[in-house]
């Protein structure tokens, strides 16, 4: 495997695999990497000659007061996995490889980096679409693989491919969970043991959604009450969002119909946590 | 010569060439080509194995009530050009075709988009990088080509270049300028006869500011003034900005030292025109 830290390095590997004719597929990660991580990188292995993964905390994403100091960072453990995964190239730029002094550019992406996530984060989403901007543009790969569990995230990059013209195909991978149902995520090491035990209650928000579809309710109030009821039970009382949604606008649906996400942030102590299902109403 | 309407097409036309290993030159234009335009082409095919000119009205880089409808279309004349010219590929997509339904990515520049043309124009400069970014991921070229009659733009464009990581020597062309010193532009048609002649005006005043800095005076605010009064000998009253300024922050000095440009907007009848001129003042 080839570690890369630098733009020019990163560019000029890319521009060789493209010209050997291989498909580049691309896992852009912020590191700290468990089986929700693998799992992607285990679909770009299966479909491309060459697996590239990037391995950068985002400085632009985070907010004033979020966790961007305390994120995570276990680079030798992300090594490994990645070797264990046959990736090609790790791209581990540092924050001054990505942002000399001087920058500037920022990639806006519109109405759909305002709602949701975006609404309690300002500039998250600017964040994002900027730095994946650029790491599309050096690592220029086939394909780019991310997790439902970012629901939101895939549906402003998919805005951001078709915008800015990549010929990229974005590939959504299913949302890897715990026993318990607990979406993957590399903030899940912020839990105290007892936060871990109540952070379930999201998965069991979402099934309680997907039953209640399941057996014919309809009013998207209904959905959300009784989902902040599960997380009540557990104490999780501050709830950024609970949200039933257009699975491509991501405008607030009223009445299920059809295909709708449903998607939550919730905070347990100092961590903040999302997930979502993309549930589909059947007919009648 | 191929004529490519489609970003699909332009994609796969740039992929096959990029393959098969020759550099790629790249002159964006907005058409109505014009001997300016032809010795940018002719720089490109100088250098560049595969020269690819494209040539699109950007409607958002022009703002309401700009001159977006009557600006010059002349694509057979721009085609017959290209041809002569030898370029390999004409990219010329319609508006539809870059800006399909539900855009809303745009890339923002920041401060050096703010100032001078910006100041006027305000959003012109996110107009221009958004287009130039969506270009430039789609025909990936090696060497990009920009006339300095553009000289904010030109800035603007190494600033995209280096925030998103493209991998493109941007090469700044002198301006071409007719028998009277007008540099050539797609909008001098817009002038009556009496307008074309006063219009050699503009580069009369920045001929003034070079002879005062050649003979040693070296306050901004005096060069200003002397071009001032050329252009109003003319009529020229109209003056968006006359400015001296520091050739990469584009902030204005007050004391000429080393190297400034020197750069107008004037307004002729219902034309703006602008022009610079890179001037080196000597030592002691």
């Amino acid at each position: 495997m080839d570690v890369v830290t630098t733009v020019v390095e990163m560019r000029r590997w890319a521009e060789t695999a493209r010209r050997e004719g291989g498909v580049i597929g691309f896992v852009p990660t912020m590191g700290a990497l468990h089986h929700g991580h693998a799992s992607l990188i285990r679909a770009a292995r299966a479909e491309c000659e060459r697996v590239v993964v990037s391995l950068f905390v985002n400085p632009t994403q985070f907010g004033p007061g979020e966790d961007f100091e305390r994120y995570p960072r276990t680079m030798e453990a992300d090594r490994a996995l990645c070797e264990r995964e046959r990736v090609d190239a790790l791209f581990a730029p540092s924050v001054a490889e990505m942002y000399p002094p001087g920058s500037e550019t920022t990639v806006d992406i519109g109405t759909l980096g305002d709602v949701l996530c975006g609404a309690f984060r300002p500039g998250h989403f600017r964040g994002v679409a900027t730095v994946v901007a650029k790491l599309f543009v050096i690592v220029t790969p086939h394909r780019a693989y991310f997790g439902q569990k970012d629901y939101q995230q895939t549906i402003v990059i998919q805005r951001l491919v078709a915008d800015l013209g990549f010929g990229i195909a974005v590939v959504i991978c299913p949302t890897v969970r715990e026993r318990d149902g607990l979406a993957a995520s590399s903030r899940n090491v912020y839990l105290s043991p007892d936060e871990r035990r109540r952070a379930g209650s999201l998965f069991a928000a979402l099934e309680e959604a997907r039953r209640l579809i399941a057996t014919g309710e309809r009013s998207a109030g209904k959905i959300r009450e009784a989902m902040r009821v599960i997380l009540t039970s557990q104490g999780l009382v501050r709830v950024d969002y609970i949200a039933v949604i257009h699975p491509e606008t991501l405008q607030p649906v009223d009445v299920v119909t059809g295909r709708v996400v449903v998607a939550l942030a919730v905070w347990i102590g100092t961590t903040r946590l999302i997930d979502n299902a993309v549930i589909e109403a059947a007919h009648g």
